[in-house]
């Protein structure tokens, strides 16, 4: 057992033992916030503000740190963030000749805010290379199903044909789409640096002529956007991180509640490829991937409203709006890393069942198509009798058991048409096989 | 440094450390699991569905149990939860003989359920003994300053005065809110006992007549509330710990805006006991406890949300909606938690400044009692003339910065007023004192 | 065409024309506001703090006032709260005698306040009618179909049999937790009345020794109850209606969430009394009660979180957190009152089918009741054979399209078994029977 | 006094009278209904797939319809949707001979859509013009205040000096941020056109042998973005206007919060052009503008998870999350449109007082430049000595209430510096008038 209050995720399979998982974790920060003081000082070092050997003795301190993230956290609690007693104790490892050119010029926010950037670089990276897996398997899912009809379903019920490869394709845009949010916020994640209340003032005062200059040089040190303010209550970047993730976890989410209703015992149109299964009920073959996925959409939502709630932030450095951002922050990209982790997966392994889909399509007799019946008989019989001879023929399906093609054919006025061809659901699939060409040249 | 994926709150000073904060970790919902797989055994063989020494053999399994969290984490994948793994261990631990009747006839959300309400139910006790500490703090607080006059504030505007007595009352009187309302919830966390889809089938096969009886002894073993139904998507335990907690989170935070608030460097009227400091900043004494109580009263609503969402939940166990409840719930409970240590520090450390109130009754020169004066000037001078002449007044109190009792002195038809009274804002408090006073005879 | 900006609910098939909707309209958010200010002046009336006659004055001109409610609202802009221009319409419809004893010693947010009070109690009093019109209709669901067997549901898996009886009698169970919830609330829904910083001075100032008496006077006159304390900033009404309407709206979605899945057209175990139709699709029959519900359920959620949120307000009355309350509070009234009038018609409409119940237990060929052959078969075979026996015949059930009953029957040591009996899922139903009754007792 | 139940804003100060409350009317959506409708005839009849007089009919008969928007709202609770009603009155509008070419081929869901997107663009263009008059006028404010140095604060104490130029700037800069993401968003709202089941199938019955190239007619005649894919469930477009809307609402919100702070009697550094007054209180200056902005701030991410949360929508078109999003994607628009109006009046006619903000400067007494004078002490007496002289003389500067220059000056190693320069807080505002500027550069 581990030590009394340390999470590991037991209550979090959804992204537990996760790429994500392990590059937001508390050593993840910690790692994070040594790096920001490390490039702090280099770059004061590279613009002539503190002695040139101070840079590689703080970076070599902050990579050699063993700090104890525990004590860390208990000691944040007083000034209300962990930068003051990170501080101290990067200090006190750099010892006397360069410890006093750590931190210099620089408030708490700017340290804890740029770490924060680089979790968020760190893990998109991760998130952004497995939304690239899952669209490639559903590229080649929605591929391979372009023509295999299935029932288009709206309101729950069966309304007319649609196409497996459509409905991959559609999936895939949406994660293309959030690719592309994600991938644009990830380009200009900026580094902090403003000093106590974001005028730079303390860095003036150690030297710097062009505070800007610094703030480009410590962002370049770090793989981060140069900031054009210090955004200490200017909340850009962690609104666009909100927004981007909450879209992700839905597009994520749209596919698994696909999934979880083409799963189901009744329809079984697709499986995942490794349910979850039960030691008492051997036939079960729990879709648990998109379970997990589902639950992280629902949650989504409600974490980046947390955040853009944080936008409307008081002064020069707010009192609380800030401080409630960490932990959703932190929790958006966990589960939004673990939803494309298990999205990866359930791509990969999901089987479909085309038989099922096509047996599907006559559940209703026929009835699947009469969308199409009643643009076809018009012309024939006119719109109106076209209409009434449908609904009463449909009244016929359902009472009698007979499908729609059958009944039809015992229309005088309809033995010129092709009823056989009318009436099958397979050949009214509209522009499904086209959109889903379109779709798939998106790259 | 910890393990590279274990977290210990280095991103929450607002609970971390705190009782709540091991009462909620894995290692307590480990330990709660345990608790509710052995309870349930015991329950069978009190009921005589079990051998009788499988209740202690188990319980003593359990108890001695040292699981690894992460590992069962990390197997919690498979299945979608950390009770399919835990089952797994526990039998193992047992042995051959007592083995079988490890969680016999139960479904993982059993144990997960029920492990929930008895962590809830240990976290609950420790925020109401910290709700109780801060009531009492409050109460003296508010006798103390039953009759010290200051502002009252509306729409950030002096508006008339109150007392420090009433605002101190009032903040007491929402926590008794919460209190009760977490009082109620706790009293009624009920175990969960419903088998694979609810119906108690499986204990019925292995010899159960009434398995009511065998969910109340059950609850009893473990001293939760015997349910009425199986609550497996009937979800009013885990909906009423939402509300009741956002409301917590909410009364703390009201308190935490108004020392925010009355704490600004230009008020001043109150001040945190410690706090937080900066070493570059020598004048500075951030109200950190307040601070992180309003990070936590940002962040409950949403999360109470997330869990008021999951009331919608399909079928006999949903596919997500149940998944999305463990961790938000668990951040409630935490959040919560360390708001009530925080507020307890906060209320026994406050240092009031009545010199500070009096001298801001004076700053609009007066006219905070201007609404007193509007009505005791009307019989004299009629109801138009009288404001008429207060808002003529008070332009005037601005243009020369003289006070409205002494310009009014100016005016020969009030010389029979005793304006040295009507202007004395301390003097205009209404009811505060009664209203203290009764709130305060509340227990 | 109604005028430019009037909303008469296009957009909310979900509430538009309810008795909820006329509840909370804007007319009668103004009749609420012209009875809160008649009854303030009525109770001071009572209690002798202006003439006697004034309140028959003020009351007859508030029930005769015919006020322009659109431009009440744009006079709303100026002071941000439309009680500011209503209190100065109503006082020149009262005219020169009794007019300056409209409003006498309140301010605004005492009249809104209580106002919202009396839309809560009246919507509240019809929300409870048709939750108890919905609770008595699923009560006879319950009752005719105790022991209608159908799949139990996990995770959207079949996983053991169930009854449609304990599936209408949880709905109802829930609908009663809700029910509960809302009548405690209902039933201490309190006035306001505080005056400007909520020390009731002004009422002090014209006489009144005894505030509190005067608050429950006017408490009185409106059938609301007599308030503690000035609750301007202490919110305790508004997230106790916040929660409890967020449960409402949960618990009628749990049911709406469990309909959509059982008329699914592969499922069509259920089918609502009407559903709503499609020219061009005659056979659709869309569960429109059910989905316009789960929308209810789906936003109401961010609705009650918004008011939480607003416990959070600083000073004597807040900049913002107070009118951030109005409409979302409306709209979860709207929502909550929309969605039970829905559930009336959903719940006396639904249409069962047993023998789709019954077939669909068939599905996985008797593996729903593998968890009780895994049972049965332990004592006979051992418990390590028995479950590799259900695994192994589980294979074949899918491969060879054969049913669990027959394998087994081939198994010579289980010749003595009844293996039509235990392989039989009606047979399998646990306590369902037993749970329905005990549930249908609570009134 | 308005018809029962139509809604004229009485609970929304924030947004009624404004352009946005018009453009989001129950008339502006029938308008933006009847104008997709006629589109899509239009757009049939330029591809010849109707007959070509059928556009101008259907055009007219639109744009003369004067349909009864409360019975359309009545009409569509049977099939959930206000296009059903709508379809029935347009097609008996237009009369026998083109009115079966009306909405042919479409499915609500097409039509709705598109008009969402209709209004949502007409409202982002009044949205756009008055955050452009905002930041106009914020940029006159910033380039005034370049050099009115005032005090930084940070968790809601003195910090260092900054000036209200850049805190302007700062406003600027993130209303800017709004208007880039609102302007990306309102360029690419795209029509719906999928027929029942988003595959177009109707359409190509009709003769359409590219369907996409009547989307792209469709969008042209409606002035929006031809679609990729119909996206009734792939909800991107509701997604990026919930995120850009929800930013757009914080950054007004940061600035709100901002003058809500700094106008507090106490403060008073700022005053809103024409603050709400109180007839009884004539000293009252209520900041409205920003206490309603704020209201919005406090709504809108609410609205937006509400929306994100629907991008999880089941099937080709859902039964519920497509609903949940009509209403408060109207709100959110409402809501940001409200409280742009108000920013214009707010940031117009804002009065700031430079002296205030002088004088605040001096309210630590020097302290303020604590900052400063660490890192110009430590030169001249090593760091630990000048960091141990400066705490000493902080707590005598509160103690003696003398001034930190005045004590520093009977320092006899400092008296070689120029304290009257460096205890100046107009002298360290660091880059602040650097990062205006360059601020001021964006437009």
């Amino acid at each position: 057992m581990t030590s009394a209050d340390a999470d590991t995720g037991l209550l979090a399979p959804g992204w537990t033992g996760s790429p994500a998982a392990a590059a937001t974790s508390d050593a993840a920060y910690l790692r994070a916030l040594l790096d920001a003081e490390a490039a702090l000082t280099r770059a004061q070092a590279a613009l002539g503000l503190v002695p040139a050997p101070a840079g590689p003795a703080v970076t070599s301190a902050a990579d050699a740190a063993t700090l104890d993230v525990r004590s860390l956290a208990e000691r944040a609690r007083g000034g209300g963030n962990p930068v003051i007693p990170l501080v101290a104790d990067l200090t006190e490892a750099v010892g006397p000749e360069y410890g006093p050119y750590v931190h210099r010029g620089a408030t708490s926010q700017d340290i804890l805010d740029t770490a924060t950037m680089l979790v968020a670089a760190r893990t998109l990276d991760l998130v952004l290379a497995d939304l690239g897996r899952t669209e490639s398997a559903l590229a080649v899912l929605a591929a391979a199903h372009r023509d295999t009809a299935m029932p288009g379903r709206t309101l729950t019920q069966h309304a007319v044909p649609t196409t497996f490869g459509l409905k991959a394709a559609g999936w895939r845009s949406l994660l293309l789409d959030a690719r592309d949010r994600l991938a644009v916020v990830r380009a200009t994640l900026p580094a902090q640096l403003g000093g106590a209340a974001g005028t730079a003032a303390a860095f003036t005062v150690f030297g710097a002529t062009d505070t800007h200059a610094l703030g480009a040089a410590y962002a370049r040190e770090l793989g981060l956007h140069a900031p054009e303010l210090p955004w200490h209550t200017l909340r850009t970047p962690i609104a666009d991180l909100a927004g981007a993730l909450a879209f992700a976890a839905g597009a994520l989410g749209k596919m698994a509640a696909d999934v979880l209703t083409l799963a189901r015992t009744e329809i079984a149109e697709v499986a995942e490829g490794s349910g979850g299964g039960s030691s008492a009920m051997p036939h079960k073959a729990n879709p648990v991937r998109s379970t997990l996925i589902a639950a992280a959409a629902r949650r989504a939502p409600h974490l980046a409203a947390t955040l853009y709630g944080s936008l409307a932030a008081e002064d020069e450095r707010p009192a609380g709006a800030w401080h409630a951002e960490w932990e959703p922050l932190r929790e958006l990209l966990r589960l939004v890393g673990g939803a494309a982790r298990d999205a990866v997966e359930l791509t990969r392994g999901l089987r479909v069942d085309p038989d099922a889909m096509r047996r599907h399509l006559d559940l209703t007799h026929g009835l699947i198509v009469s969308e199409r019946l009643a643009a076809e008989l018009a012309p024939v019989l006119g719109r109106a009798l076209a209409r009434e001879l449908l609904t009463r023929t449909a009244e016929r399906v359902y009472a009698e058991g007979r499908s729609l093609g059958e009944l039809l054919a015992e229309e005088p006025e309809l033995k010129d048409l092709d009823l056989a061809d009318l009436t099958d659901p397979t050949r009214y699939t509209g522009s499904a096989g086209a959109l889903t060409d379109r779709a798939l040249e998106r790259r």
